[in-house]
């Protein structure tokens, strides 16, 4: 792979862009972004090589679509009707079903593999790309078998070679579980930033008394709704039914706490403690 | 001062005991605890310098009490039953209304500091204790002027020595604030990780799925039960409180998700967006 188009200089862009050319300096990065004040900020910051637009994808060997869910529905098709045969497209998004439903029937099926990075940080843009984001994480691939074995191998190589850990998944169980480990926790933090940002108007008595605790359980509603909001419609019928379920779970946790029921809070929250194991294996 | 009692050679306790050390090598440090392995532990890792019994504490310059917020309600008549009059007992409690209600007809009551330091992990134990726990972190001290000028005076500056800001406020307001800014953000972890643990049935989807985004915001969740559960049972009404704001947040947000409003769903988490300036005030 020689010439590699980053659609979308943000943050999953971006330092895709920089631990790519991390593995080869002869790799040439383009960058195509709607924001040009994005674009113009990649090339600065030496994230991309050059700027382009969607007319020189058929230059492609490897195009990297990371924007928002609904933007990749809207210009994925698009996409693979310019790259040319041995061309790689694959996209980044939090959900999978919509994206491998779309293509389905697309002459250059083949010529997609539908990925899902489990990187990030709560900062979004190409200053906040980073050499090394990807290191020891892992990027869930959906329909693997759907992609031509050629492409689907190259670009699992550069996964691995960027040091990713590859899994498979299919797109309906990606969305479901990624409902829970990421979409949840999303709106936890941001519904928990709400209530005290509404409760706390003066914004001095926040500053005095949040911990460490606070600010780790609340990181995630600094994120940004451009992504988010999309995510969210895609993955509607799981979102609902998580936030049914940690809402349901709420609700029994106040009444054991309003009945002074306190042998099952602090059971709860010993059962729940189990997090720890599961969490070492996280890291 | 220099003999410092710490009753409760945990986390809070044995980081006091090394932060208070480091300022004064002169300085004695004296443990209790009713876990006779935790007591042995913090001794043979250099936390104390000496075991003691609540027998001692006659001896004692200061008492840092560091035990869940009923066992202080328990033992603190005593304590300051035992104290000579130049000591200075100083609990570490998350609330401080029942605290203060208890203490406030004790005839010692002027050698008794409520304070609550803001600074914490989810790790317990005398292993979990280190040095530099308290630096820049905030502590906030109850009923200042009830506390006798010259101990209050001493004890502050010890405070201020491992690097402490000092932020007064009535214990009503200090335990209705807390609700919203640490107490929350317990149960909303706790629950998250119920939430997610009980879907997947499979650790192995978990491990592989979440990220840093779902450890973050789950973290609070490996907290101690043992300490949690009094500190809900004693902040009942403000927790119920919060709680009922959260569950009614979450609500709405999903029911803008049901109903497709998703101009809505991005409004509420462009807001909340804000919390990044009230965050960066936090460091």
């Amino acid at each position: 792979m020689k010439n590699i188009y980053i659609i979308g200089v943000g943050l999953i862009g971006g330092s895709f862009a920089l631990d790519f050319k991390n593995l080869d300096k002869n790799l040439r990065v383009f960058g195509i972004d709607t924001n040009p004040n994005h674009l113009q900020e990649a090339l600065d910051l030496g994230v991309i090589d050059e700027k382009a637009t969607m007319d020189d994808l058929n230059h492609a060997d490897l195009v990297v679509l990371a924007i928002p869910v609904d933007k990749t529905l809207e210009i994925l098709p698009e996409i693979l009707n310019k790259v040319n045969d041995n061309t790689v497209v694959f996209d980044a998004g939090s959900t999978k079903f919509d994206v491998c439903k779309l293509v389905e029937n697309h002459p250059k099926r083949r010529n997609f593999l539908a990925a899902h990075p489990i990187a990030g940080t709560e900062f979004s843009g190409p200053k906040a790309a980073f050499k090394g984001l990807y290191t020891n994480k892992t990027n869930i691939i959906c329909e693997v078998e759907k992609t031509a074995f050629k492409l689907q191998e190259a670009t699992l190589q550069l996964f691995k070679d960027i040091g990713m850990r590859i899994r498979y998944m299919n797109p309906e169980a990606h969305d479901k579980h990624i409902a829970y480990v990421s979409h949840l926790s999303h709106i936890s933090a941001f519904m928990l930033g709400k209530t005290v940002m509404e409760k706390e108007k003066n914004e001095r008595d926040i500053f005095d008394m949040a911990g460490s605790g606070f600010e780790s359980t609340v990181r995630l509603a600094k994120s940004s709704p451009e992504m988010w909001t999309p995510i969210f419609k895609q993955n509607k019928q799981n979102v609902v039914e998580t936030l049914n379920e940690y809402i349901q779970n709420l609700q029994e946790f106040k009444t054991y706490i309003e009945t002074d029921n306190f042998e099952a809070v602090f059971n709860e929250m010993k059962n729940t403690n189990r997090i720890k194991e599961i969490l070492k294996g996280i890291n």
